[in-house]
């Protein structure tokens, strides 16, 4: 198995610099307000210094990359949309009328829509990033989802894709994103190889299934696991067995965004699935890795755990695509802007008696 | 007692348009999405249309007014900060590098600082909105901190800011927000007054306080309620005797958005005092009110459930200034732009199989 772009990428992942990390602590500690008054955001504006190796972070470049597969285990009937949607929903993002579109555009981000395996062929033309791996994985109810190769092929069409947006409009910072009829099934197949927990305590309703199909869906992941035995210790071979396309390709990214030095937040309980093969992979990534919500989809709180993530918020989202990733990407501006912006103490000639 | 402008503005408030609330909601439903995957934003954006009587509601002019006060309570030790630094604060809000200015520029807010009671002469000509009511309460501990007819004055000041805002900038959405040292204390007074509850089950630790000052307030806190017998039902009582200038004003910015039927965002702890001494007065107000974030000061909860408000999100804060509520008016901006810009099912022709 060929994987020279995935294991150079891996390799070239750098700690953030950890001195930085330290100067911005004091400057928060010294700011003429009461000490750890703005709370996470606080941490977390440190920890984006120490990523962009200087106080004044510039997060004004926002992409959100939302990655598009199809999944062979839909024909188990385990969402209440069909596959078909998948498609539909591209061209959706394509005209700007889908939910991540209306929320990036009001949070200043842009959204960059991937094909990494719809069951459907779009035009060459259509403003999209191509990078179809197939269309729609194999059921993994009967076998492996996709073959190794396939598996890292779909991670480095993911780390090409931030490649190619690094050399071409250098953002600052990248949010993940997926659209998939299905994939909260390849999902949670994926946290439960990793942690050995039974799927009936991980499976949500995805989009909605009523309590039949829930059942239904916790046995076609618990088919999937038992015929396919993925090996917990090698995360490709967990995500070619459960994995999806647009799974693969968020892992890309997040490994990629690490290796270039910029953060990387990822969206819900999909996006959080190719964050955890990603570090599990690379643990390096970690370090530029932020969660943004916590998805309402019943598994996503053990990947987090898994991952040592906190969630920066909880509207009680449950739609991916990207849309919790926008929001938390403006947040961490707001945390930017609160570690380089909000006067000290010293600057303002402030008595400040407590310290 | 003389408070015609107060009971007058009271009487004016409203109802939001119910019907426009269920369209709201219908459209919500009929969006090219999973069915409530946007979770808390969209009952927020129904009622925020219910009250702009209109589907796309511009929440583009955000304005918070940050009302400072100062405490007589203050002497006792209750707060980490001395008492000149709310004057302080004031002149660092005037040039932009305070925490909230900081935060406001970030999110599209603007910020207006409103002096009610700091014990400072302010230059005439320092571009803040001069309302004064008197340099500083008196310490409650040994009697009322502001007469009957201060509390309503500070009230009415309140709506007075929000009467010439409308005539001048017709702000869509506002915010409120304070500074005064000490004023954890007359709020969690306020809490206690309308509760019944303990002042040791609601007392938190304000700037950041040790254990002994801690046990301190929380014996000044029942001092005061000791001394003054506030009476529960008349919450201009309440506020004259444990109250502060800056918590009126924040009631009478509440129940003055409410009558001109704009929405409301309150920030934390004080700010949320100041809401519940508004809505005691005028019930009707609630409707227009809108809670920002979860406050890490113990009462607040405390708060928002005796208003029936669920905060928005949880950051750890604990700064006031309008900090919360900055963030929260942008929040629910992003609201409006998901009910009017997310196309339905039917617009952009996908199959729904759910329906």
């Amino acid at each position: 198995m060929q994987k020279d772009l995935l294991q150079k990428t891996a390799n070239s992942i750098k700690c953030p610099d950890a001195k930085i990390y330290a100067r911005a602590m004091e400057r928060l500690a010294n700011q003429a307000r009461p000490a750890g008054s703005l709370g996470v955001l606080e941490p977390l504006s440190a920890r984006l210094a120490g990523i962009a190796k200087k106080i004044d972070v510039p997060l004004k470049k926002k992409i959100v990359v939302t990655c598009a597969g199809d999944h062979g285990v839909a024909a188990e009937g385990v969402s209440v949309f069909p596959q078909e949607v998948t498609a539909q929903m591209v061209y959706n993002f394509v005209t700007g009328g889908a939910s991540v579109s209306v929320l990036a555009k009001h949070h200043g981000a842009q959204v960059k829509v991937a094909d990494l395996g719809v069951n459907h062929n779009f035009e060459p033309e259509l403003p999209i990033i191509h990078k179809k791996i197939r269309r729609s994985t194999n059921n993994f109810v009967h076998g492996p989802a996709m073959t190794e190769q396939e598996a890292v092929r779909s991670i480095e069409a993911g780390i090409t894709i931030v490649n190619e947006l690094m050399a071409n409009e250098s953002p600052d910072i990248l949010g993940t994103g997926d659209m998939g009829i299905g994939n909260t099934t390849p999902s949670t197949a994926v946290i439960a190889a990793f942690s050995g927990i039974a799927p009936e305590k991980l499976t949500g309703r995805g989009t909605g299934i009523d309590d039949d199909k829930l059942k239904n869906k916790i046995k076609i992941i618990e088919k999937g696991l038992n015929r396919n035995n993925p090996n917990p210790k090698d995360p490709i071979d967990v995500l070619a067995k459960v994995g999806g396309f647009e799974i693969g390709a968020i892992s890309g990214l997040v490994i990629g965004a690490a290796a270039h030095g910029i953060p990387v937040v990822c969206d819900g309980f999909i996006s959080t699935a190719g964050a955890l093969i990603a570090c599990e992979f690379a643990p390096e990534a970690k370090k530029y890795l932020f969660a943004s919500h916590s998805s309402v989809e019943t598994g996503h709180s053990f990947m987090l755990n898994r991952l040592g993530l906190e969630p920066l918020f909880d509207f009680k989202f449950r739609l991916g695509e990207g849309t919790g990733a926008v929001l938390a990407m403006d947040f961490l501006d707001t945390a930017t802007r609160i570690l380089a912006e909000i006067k000290t103490f010293e600057e303002v000639g402030i008595n400040n008696a407590q310290h």
